[in-house]
């Protein structure tokens, strides 16, 4: 480190490279936490600068802070939030359990800023403290998983609920386009009876709709916030207004009704609501396997599988085999669907490991809950634009499909009963006949019969 | 098997044991499947048996199914919900992942035992067949999801939910009781400012509370049923209006206000609602898993632990040890997070991987799904009537140990700032004596001063 | 309880039945965890009581036990493991996290057998005491775990070890006769180049013989025994080379070679072991999933899917679809594969949670291992039995595959490069023909050279 | 993208920027796949490079390649190699589930980059292409795995191995150093008999040592290489040897013993080992999880915890909380181990997903493999540096706990029996009064006989 300046903290005295804004603590983090290359998400710096930002506001018209400094800390959360300063935050995911370091690394980064935009002034109200302001009324303890809420709140809402959206919007045109087209069912994958392909993605449509529901269901309990319980929940040096008043600010700002949560002892120290919102993640990306497993099973061929469907050319499928075209976006979707579930047990098991006042599994749980989301809304955008919109049906193999079935003899159940059904589909199946070929030889039923009472169109 | 009658299905004749009611496909899925122990749920039977009787219901109104058959099938299922014919229904889990088996093991039941009630009478009006009328305008692949959603929901509703509440009464109590008595918080596990231990309970309770209301939210989920939707969705054999017809029968029997799903294509191979669900009993495990472990390390001791809390001695705890007793009811439950953990990975990853028109899958996830709620329920029963119950307040030691602690230097911060009264925990820590002492040889504050602000009926 | 006799341990009095052999411990048990239905599985059991027959043995052999109570222990001990006493072992896995109450189950019901057949002989010799006579030398801490390895380690070489070996032996039969039978490749699920059918199922093989070596070489690690730790690890109360002769003992009951752990501390408190070995289960669990799956896909159809090969029609399929057979033994060994999955996150989080000299959470963690063995075992017998055995070639369907598909391309790039032969298979794809006709079109090789160089024989 | 140059594939035209050796494939895997932030892992490109120029060799070796196209791929392969060129290669994860497009990217940068350099001599001999020239007698569905097998084996031994050994050796240390100290032992979180606290982390070491051997006897299945199977396993379009001499050179390179697998079809579409080898890796978690749990509680206090031991402070605790010092490196740790079940649910999903001659789920498992052995090798060291090495004794509250602990009373046992023992414990806990005072007070043994029995020094 050539060039640095000395920066000190309870514990005494630290090198800073000069051309960063972060303070003692987050360098000895730095240091003491040399641990993999996840960074803390910037979603959670972000989520964090609302807090501070929100707190000087508030702090202010309580009387504790100066005009002076609280516009000063604004101005910095306004940069922070414009994105000019990200690499100021440096510190990795992997560090303490309450992100204690990550919250002192804003405030660090804030006061110093702040101090450097104070200096240029005639600055006769002393210098803004890490601590003492922009940390005034705070704890990590209840900074950290407000800054959680918001960022996983946000994140839903602003990015995974859209992506959503729109694929559920190609589907819907889909579904329309493909409203009578008939094809073959299966179930335990052999022949079922016919549907049309318009109902068949109905069911993926309403799988998203359904998950839009859950996820926004149960995304309404992160609009509980922990602010306003400081070190462990009883509010200790925080006037006690400040947690509602504090979550009043925050929802200005963002423009979502966050509210200071009713019990704080709850909030520190149980991680039960993001579980919960997870577990509805969770289920979007079994969904979602299962769609993906069906374009490209419905996909597959060209010669020798279903072939029901193709799906778009976007890229050479094979390094050896030439023309080979693969389903590629199906493939990262259910490998997004892999880490979803891996990352559900990560967050599960961290939240069920507090003790006491308070869970130090926060950036674990955080990290991979971010992850998530932006998996979950990038592949779904992705999907969605290089595969949906450009499926189209293969509608002579999907005829072929329902002419041939067998088990259309199932129209035949209320008219001679299931046994003697069965033994016609039998027959076909041994003979390697039609249907009513096969009806007709076994006598069950006249041609005449068999042509009214056998019909896709009616089974649909 | 000495003794046994023929029953014949589609396939051709299947010897059964002549004293049980079950048929010939209910045999082979016996035969084919040796595995495990683990018998399909009776919970998922029963819903199955509302199913059966809520069809005969409507059957008759729509003119389909005789006044006798009706009559006949309705007593026989309201046997089976009586518990008389559990021995009935022999089948395991891991058979046909649509259920069919255990569908067709109701229906076989259903039937035999119908037609010997009605041999005993002037029967004129023909057997009664298990596909033809026990199933009519059904399928496994409508049943057994609708069976799984009455089972599930029920079972949330009448078991879950109120050990939930009972827990949450005792806790609540205990928070009362204990509304006066100031200890020690912890963070990190490391001494913390402190709280009263009702308000430390207070957190416990509001976790039963957030995850009652995300159980609750999450179930109404759970309403739709999948029935109406047959084969593959489409409802095909089914009269129109069976779906809802048979909806609000069920809602009559069970008193719930199930509905018949609108997307049918979806209700038949997707599972999202289920592990969406379980997501919220997830949360309920973590949280159970944190509430057992405070109460266990609080308890810990007796002479070199915390010791804070005292539980009821049950049992002898140790096989070599005399004397000695062990936190054993939270024990229990944290075993049953860690299965509750588990099982919903089974789940998650089973609701994934449906193919096309139908997941088969099913009787895995409920298996798993019914285990959760049993134990949760059961487990929090125990752990309230054995444990909570019983929980006392150790206050001498409570009381020590908030008078030695070190962090009650926080409520100097406001008034010395943040890295003074750092300084004097530091020295209090290094000579092994009391804040104050600390406090006044340093300088900061004075003897008075120290006694105005650092109270700890003051931080609470 | 109307017929019982008072029993009395430590902590008083309790009725218990009079039919039963447990004692005093064992009735708190039941009446304390009323808690699900999952019973300590019997092969626990029968792993303690292996234990305590061979401790008789060396505590009569070091002069601490007197021959008659020996004797007395070995007879029960011996009619306990003819599988007489099943009944007598009620105990439920959800109960104090180091099984002290299923040991003491094992101990009490020992103790009043034997007193019951001393009595009958003319018994000067005192009665023997469940934990000073049977418990001799032995803590629950260790015996439990040492109970898990002897119960995990027999089970996977007398269970598991042979359904893996039967299904390698089918497959090695279907490898053979299918080597001549040239089938298309699929990657991605689209048409790749060939390989024949041996070839593919040589694959499934090779799965199977990989787990064996890695469960075989993993299991090792279950021959390290934790007897004579006794309660913490120090071995307290036991004499010095207690631990050392039991386990030869129980090598020579058992027939395999168990040895006593080199360090009991690690084996009180740590289940790397059963984490490393479920490991190694779980990718068996893994492999079959991709072979029952790969099963159903090929035998798909039989009009509409892939229908390469055949599987047995073991019962109808269907409620509703008549002739309907769907391949069910693939469906219950895919569940299988999710409950082991599940399996496997309950055993690895249990596993992490000890604290200090032990960890708590061992009935659920060899519940769990048991399970995934039986289930394993079972669905491998019956997925073999049921289905491979009789899975069979439709040669027509695959020829056909074979002929039309367009990765046959493939040979041609080391004559033309990957370019040009893309363009080939792009041509023929488009215009819906032959490869050779393709090929011949474009003009980059001649019809004698396509044939020449394109022949599937040749890229096996 | 302002400067740009056009490359070209089979499906057409795309513009490249003018300063990236990547071409065609890799720019459609940027743009098509825009999810997340995840690269492609640099030890799975590395691994590649290996291949590619060990396949450089080999083909020289057979008469396929020209020497002055071997020396350019190995000069750029060497430069790749030296981490020189990382940011040509830019995908991430969320690509194709065969890694073709990262094949594509090292086969494209190569080309170009070799091309330049030979562009510069005077080159009769054409030009290098991606696939004809590097990607010679490979497919991306065998080289991906070989990678994979490469990356991962190479990581374990290069960096996990030496972080374990590291931690072991300061623990061993530890283990000599309080070799004499005598401490309270405890299970269920109660006193319990002594042991010494060398005693206690022999434990902790020896299960590092049981993990290191599982880690080393798994990893040796990572030695099969799938090279030389190239599309489906058959080896089409590579020479019979190619295998088996790449895999040579790879060992000569790499200098590990890695093989050409024996059966090429599980190779290609089974990841058993990898599950296995990351069951091992879990074992880890689950030992680290513990041994942290272990170490910040025996640290906890500093007055109201158990406090026997003391780590370093390396960092202020608490935002608001002055003084305080938490036990951040078990934090971290015990934040890793939950990703690492984490991963491990994902790792497991993903390899049980192949179909047919091809698992698609290779990046997701590959990145979720390498991110567990980072971050637990730098989790290791890191707690290991900064917490372990300067971890010391508190002998004055040990002593403490030992001498007032009531589980001495084991040592009773085999004089008084088991009943009486616990009598006095009971006694000496209601009363409050010391073993030894109850002990005579009960009149079971006397003060003679008590201080002959009763010695912790005999206990350990």
């Amino acid at each position: 480190m050539e060039n640095y300046r000395i920066e000190k903290d309870t514990l005494g005295e630290v090198r800073v490279p000069v051309n960063k804004y972060w303070g003692a603590q987050t360098q000895r983090s730095k240091e003491n936490f040399k641990i993999g290359s996840e960074k803390m998400p910037l979603e959670v710096i972000y989520g964090l600068v609302f807090i501070k930002k929100a707190a000087a506001i508030v702090n202010f018209q309580l009387g504790k802070l100066s005009e002076e400094k609280m516009k000063a800390i604004i101005k910095v959360c306004d940069s922070i939030h414009n994105g000019d300063l990200n690499e100021h935050f440096p510190l990795v995911v992997w560090q303490t359990g309450s992100g204690t370091q990550s919250n002192m690394n804003v405030n660090e980064v804030i006061a110093n800023l702040a101090n450097e935009w104070l200096k240029d002034q005639d600055a006769s109200f002393g210098k803004i403290h890490p601590n003492d302001d922009v940390n005034m009324s705070q704890s990590s303890n209840d900074t950290f998983p407000t800054a959680m809420h918001i960022a996983a709140y946000t994140k839903i809402v602003e990015e995974l609920l859209p992506a959503i959206s729109g694929l559920k919007s190609t589907l819907l045109e889909k579904e329309k386009d493909f409203s009578k087209i008939i094809k073959i069912g299966r179930t335990h994958l052999q022949d079922a009876t016919p549907l049309t392909l318009g109902q068949e993605i109905s069911g993926w449509r309403v799988m998203l709709e359904k998950c839009e529901r859950m996820i926004t269901g149960a995304s309404k309990f992160l609009l509980d916030l922990a602010i306003g319980g400081t070190a462990v929940g009883t509010g200790i040096n925080a006037p006690s207004q400040f947690g509602d008043k504090v979550a009043d600010q925050i929802s200005i700002l963002t423009g979502y009704p966050f509210r200071s949560s009713e019990n704080k002892f709850h909030a520190l120290t149980s991680h039960d609501e993001i579980v919960h919102v997870h577990g509805a993640l969770k289920a979007l990306a079994a969904d979602l396997m299962k769609i993906a497993n069906d374009v490209r099973w419905l996909a597959s061929g060209p010669r020798s599988g279903i072939g029901e469907i193709s799906i778009p050319a976007n890229e050479p499928g094979s390094s050896i085999m030439p023309g080979k075209v693969n389903p590629t976006q199906s493939e990262a979707l259910t490998m997004i669907a892999c880490q979803v579930f891996g990352n559900d047990a990560a967050i599960s098991f961290a939240a069920s490991q507090g003790n006491f006042e308070l869970n130090v599994f926060k950036p674990v749980i955080i990290n991979n809950f971010i992850q998530s989301i932006r998996l979950l809304a990038d592949g779904i955008k992705s999907f969605n634009k290089n595969c949906v919109l450009g499926l189209e049906a293969n509608e002579e193999i999907i005829k072929e499909h329902v002419n041939r079935s067998l088990m259309l003899v199932t129209a035949l159940n209320p008219h001679i009963g299931y046994e003697k059904a069965a033994e016609i589909a039998k027959l076909a199946f041994k003979d390697n006949c039609s249907l009513k070929e096969a009806a007709i030889k076994i006598g069950y039923v006249s041609e005449q019969q068999f042509s009214n009472w056998v019909r896709p169109e009616n089974m649909i």
